[in-house]
This record gives C-alpha cells, sequence and structure tokens, in this order.
C-alpha cells in the first residue's frame, strides 16, 4: 500500500461565508477527487470560510492579546509575549490558536468553535457536489514541548478514525502489543503539510490511498483531546 | 509538487551486525532507490542492526524497569509502571525507549547511541551500495503531552534539514511571517508511519518528491532538541 499526497492549489483567498467545499472542488478541477481520499484543510480556510475573523489594530502589535485571552480557559506558561493555554476545545497550543499570518491586515482568525463538525460539514458538501466519499482533516500548526520546530496536527475530523487502536493486535513476531494507539489524523495532517508549505498558499491536501479500514466516523475532540484529569503534563 | 510514500517490505528479522542499508536495497529490487529519496528507518531496526538488544528475564515483567532508569538522565512524570523520562540524546519519551515490542522474547532493544551517526552511516552505504543519493530519517513512537495517541517522531536524520526555517520568509499576503520552523523530519516520520503500521513487519519506508532545497547536512540532535533552559516544559 503506498500513498500519494497531492497539493491543491489555485484556492486563492478565502472570504466569510464562502462555500469552501466548492472552492475544493473547484481547484481539484471537479475530478481529482476519489472515494477513499483523506482531504486536509487548513484550519486558516477553515476560519475565514466560516467568519471567524475579528478586526485589531494593525497599527498595535499587541492588539490580538485579549483575544488570547478570551480565548483561554487555562494559561499553562507564559514567557514574555508568548503564552501557551488550554482553549475551551481542550487543545494546548501558542496564543491560543489566534493567528495573525496568512490573515487580512487588521484581522485575527481565531479557531473553528467545534472543527469535528467543521469536517463533517466540509465532508458531507464534498460528497453531495463531488459524488464522492472522502474523509476530512482540518489541520493547525502546533509547537510541542521538549522539541523544536512546529508540526501540522488535526484539530478536527470526518469519515475517518483519529485514533488506530491497536490494542490487542500481535507483533510482527506473535507476540501482543500493549499500547499501540497510533493518532492517525496528526499523521495525516503532518503528512499533507509537507506539500502545502507555509508561504505557499496551498490550504488544501489531499492524501491518497489510506488503509479502508481507518474510514469510519471520527473525532479529534472525543478521540484525541486528553481530559486534564488524564494527562501528566497538566 | 506531489509525493509518494512507498512501503518497504521484506526486510525480515534484522539481527545485530547486518548490513541495514544492503538489506534496504535488496528489499527495493535494488532499483527502486532513487536521488533525492528520503528513506525513513524505523528506530527498531536500526538498534537491532546495531546490536542495542539487552538481555532481560522474559518471565518477569519488570526485568526492563533497571534499563529505563539507566537510560534515563531525568525522570519527568511517573504514574504506575509509566516513566516519562529524558534520555541522554535529550530525547523525552516513555520509558527512555526501552522497548520489548516487535523484539525477540528474552531481549529489550535500546535507542542508538547517536541516531543522527546511525543515519549517516546508512546514507553513506546506501550511497555505495546503490549509486544514490538520499536523505535517511530515523523513526521512533513516541507519545505526546495533551493529546491522545502516539506518532512517528525523528531521532536521527542525515542529508536533510531537521528543520526548515520559514522566518523571514512572506506569507501569501505578503507579510513577513514572524516564527515558522517546521520540523520537517518529524513531519516526514509521522507521514512514513502511515504505510508502516505498528504490526506489519514494514520497518522501512521511501519518501518520495520532497523539496530538493531540503536537502543539506540535517541533525536532530543539533536542530530538534531543545535545551532544557529554552524549555517552558522542564
Amino acid at each position: 500500500m503506498s500513498l500519494e499526497i497531492l497539493p491543491v492549489a489555485g484556492i486563492g483567498e478565502v472570504k466569510p461565508g464562502q462555500d469552501l467545499a466548492a472552492l475544493i472542488v473547484e481547484a481539484t478541477g471537479g475530478d481529482r477527487l476519489r472515494d477513499g481520499d483523506c482531504v486536509v484543510v487548513t484550519q486558516k480556510v477553515v476560519s475565514k470560510a466560516e467568519g471567524r475573523l475579528v478586526p485589531i489594530d494593525p497599527a498595535d502589535p499587541l492588539s490580538h492579546k485579549p483575544l488570547v485571552e478570551q480565548e483561554s480557559v487555562r494559561v499553562l506558561r507564559r514567557r514574555g509575549d508568548l503564552v501557551i493555554s488550554e482553549t475551551a476545545h481542550g487543545f494546548v497550543c501558542a496564543n491560543a490558536g489566534v493567528d495573525l499570518s496568512n490573515v487580512e491586515e487588521g484581522f485575527a482568525a481565531l479557531l473553528p468553535i467545534d472543527s469535528d463538525r467543521s469536517a463533517r460539514r466540509i465532508r458531507d458538501r464534498l460528497r453531495a457536489l463531488a459524488k464522492v466519499e472522502v474523509a476530512v482533516v482540518i489541520s493547525d500548526t502546533f509547537g510541542r514541548p521538549w522539541r523544536r520546530g512546529v508540526t501540522d496536527t488535526a484539530i478536527g475530523c470526518a469519515g475517518i478514525a483519529a485514533v488506530v487502536d491497536l490494542r490487542g493486535s500481535t507483533d510482527a513476531l506473535g507476540r501482543e502489543l500493549k499500547v499501540t494507539e497510533v493518532a492517525l489524523v496528526d499523521e495525516i495532517a503532518a503528512a499533507a503539510d509537507l506539500v502545502m508549505g507555509k508561504s505557499k498558499g496551498v490550504p488544501v491536501a489531499i492524501v491518497r490511498g489510506l488503509d479502508e479500514a481507518w474510514f469510519r466516523p471520527g473525532s479529534v475532540a472525543k478521540e484525541i483531546v486528553r481530559p486534564p484529569a488524564d494527562d501528566l503534563f497538566r
């Protein structure tokens, strides 16, 4: 089983209220999406299409800071201007996901209210418009403790398992694997970023060739977000 | 630029002292590797080939625990049998990377001593044997705080930038991006895992189609491991 990752270019600037699925179908020429594809969409275009934009003062480099506080339910760390906090969704990330890059000057983009739901909407619209059964993953760019550099990770999904549980299957030597719950959609988001880049204006990618068994209802909120009580690091 | 990810099957059980590059060339039929490929190799087969195996008592489920203590330079968290610690390499992971799954009964596998060096060796041997200029990434499976599920991540690399620094480039709207250092090799490791699975005996994958500009000397130890003093979470 080999995998292909195809960038979807040509979507252009996304405006509030636009039908993202229609833009994706148009950009793919209407015939490039196939059953069993996983369509990865970056948070930024989802937030824009959903109108999650808030005016800020472009002359004031700190004018988005009240938004960061508003979007945070718990601040984990502060250093200088940087805030690492937990959002209402349970994501732990810098600046509570409030983002200024690749957003029109004078605006900040907030995370979608419910990215699993955003993914389901896009998936339903893609089915209606292109007659395809695809999965959808919404990705965002997060830092990590202990390691430098950011990676793309999943904040929402639809039609695909967020976590693939390999507990109870046997390893190649026939012994039972103890715990191998793979964060499938995070690996998919990371893979898709390899064809997106950060500055190329490619907000969507298609991952083709994933295991059929992984296509089932899935949720980042339910499967990946770790409740604070289970977490050794909160 | 689209990407292909190809599993390399048929490598079989790797024994101490075996030439991993030769096994990879043989398994790929000798003609599948191309200049500009990135070969991702899981830590387990690297550790086995390098003889990083330690006998343990297979009847005692805790017999690897002294190894975990020995491989840890700093314990971050304990819960029951689980230890999250920092290794001498600066990796933070469960059980200091000591691993029992897919290892012959009665043995535990330790992390390679210097995975960047291991990657360079494999790369040099692949060049010698198959006359190809490839990059090599060594991957391992780590958990993360705040999010459930494990993902594959890079512990060593050669011939490829570990981190791609997009600071100073402009975003699609022409504004300067502030900080976008992408942990490229971690995204590559995650992508490769999508064709490996955990129980399929596919310890190597080829990632084909990566940006040429990313192929330069790289090091996970130097570029990705975050010194404790820079880390908000140690």
